[in-house]
């Protein structure tokens, strides 16, 4: 399926399940929808956070079609499935959007760490819980995100383990993904950084540490989220965990060039 | 001088010149003020614009100090001289903004070419308006911006002429430095991207181009200023040319790393 085709299905009703592995090569994102009143607070968060934050369009104020990253496109039911958050609590998880819709609403597309695990693997690099067919696993840090008005919080890791050697060709590979969380932000001990059991993530699913690897500790896409809620706004939306929208950028596109 | 005492230097009122190879190594920015009611758009355009307007720092709302990329620093006082636009026409010239200040003003600092210019000639690679002491020459292209709310406008570039061989390698070079402009935009004939005469610059000076060399364009700093004012806000405070603000950050801190 082309990004286009995959948006149809999921336009059409047909396809509410997770998007990994379809449309391989295009960039899949994280969404963020807000009320206008948040959205400045929130795009600063991201201008001070790029690392967790890596904006790939932000939508004019009402518009939704991104004209940018995925022409014809229709934010309110392209989607395979969305939450929606009121007052920071979950109400209800959805297969469009369109009761939900204002004309006030700004959409936030945010890169996704799929993109750099596609260079990872082209480099000969096996990403651990792609193997495993599990969710990658993911901590709180200690490391607090530069807050910006209403919005603050600590950082969010993802995690691959991989040798030392390895290790460092993944953070040069990473590193020319800045749109995609870019270089890793933490190699080695999980303590130094505030995660005190490495096989009990926050988010996500546990994998093999074999031992002579190191974890590798990358900034996550769901710091924004986690920041968002946390400030627990009046209304917003956000994708169903694993449930993205796919772009028509190609993964390379997201390379700083 | 370090960055810091450049800035007290400024501030005490002792210095209202151009910057230019003061605190070498150290980032240069340009500086826009305006109004928090113009603020959204203004970062939203930076974001749909990293090319022209890369961000280094985005203060709170009526925050006089550079907390991230200055700490300790005073931006009413620090540049050695700003300019004052009032409805989009320029009305003061002046070596400080304490009596312009306003609670609601939001200070925007943007990656300045000086920063990619020491990178290009530490590679070996001169810079032909350095080396003929003259202002880089910049021009108005017919490449549009992506628009945001009130702001619309032409991309503007500036020059520098390399040999072929050269040109690529200055391509290369500055391609890692995203926060200060980045990869050029074009290469070659000056008509493809709407610039008649090369030899008559829109801002800044001409420089000698020799026959085996080609001119090769990066995205300017001073596009964000030309499409802000060309939006007429009721109030903005921008720098001086070539009157920067001089931050802490070293330039290769601004690689993408």
């Amino acid at each position: 399926m082309t990004p286009k085709e995959f948006r149809e299905v999921c336009r059409s009703g047909d396809f509410d399940s997770n998007s990994a592995g379809y449309a391989p090569g295009y960039a899949q994102a994280n969404l963020v929808i807000l009320p206008k009143e948040h959205a400045y607070d929130f795009l600063l968060f991201c201008q001070r956070n790029p690392k967790p934050c890596p904006l790939l369009e932000v939508s004019d104020v009402g518009n939704i079609e991104m004209k940018r990253t995925a022409p014809g496109s229709d934010i309110r039911t392209d989607l395979p499935k969305y939450r929606i958050y009121e007052d920071g609590v979950l109400t209800a998880e959805v297969t469009d959007i369109k009761e939900y819709w204002k004309d006030d609403f700004v959409t936030f597309l945010l890169g996704c760490s799929f993109s750099f695990e596609d260079a990872l693997e082209n480099a000969g690099l096996a990403v651990r819980h792609l193997q495993e067919k599990r969710n990658v696993p993911m901590y709180r840090t200690n490391i607090p995100c530069d807050s910006a008005g209403v919005f603050s919080g600590n950082l969010v890791v993802s995690m691959r383990p991989y040798k030392p050697r390895d290790a460092i060709k993944a953070a040069m590979i990473t590193g020319r993904y800045p749109n995609v969380h870019g270089s890793p932000v933490h190699i080695g001990s999980p303590c130094d950084i505030g995660i005190n059991n490495i096989n009990a993530p926050d988010y996500g699913d546990a994998v093999t540490i074999h031992p002579d690897e190191v974890p590798v500790f990358w900034a996550c896409g769901v710091t924004p989220q986690a920041v968002l809620l946390a400030s627990k706004p009046a209304f917003a939306i956000t994708h169903a965990p694993g449930h993205m929208f796919v772009t028509d950028l190609v993964n390379e596109s997201l390379a700083c060039l």
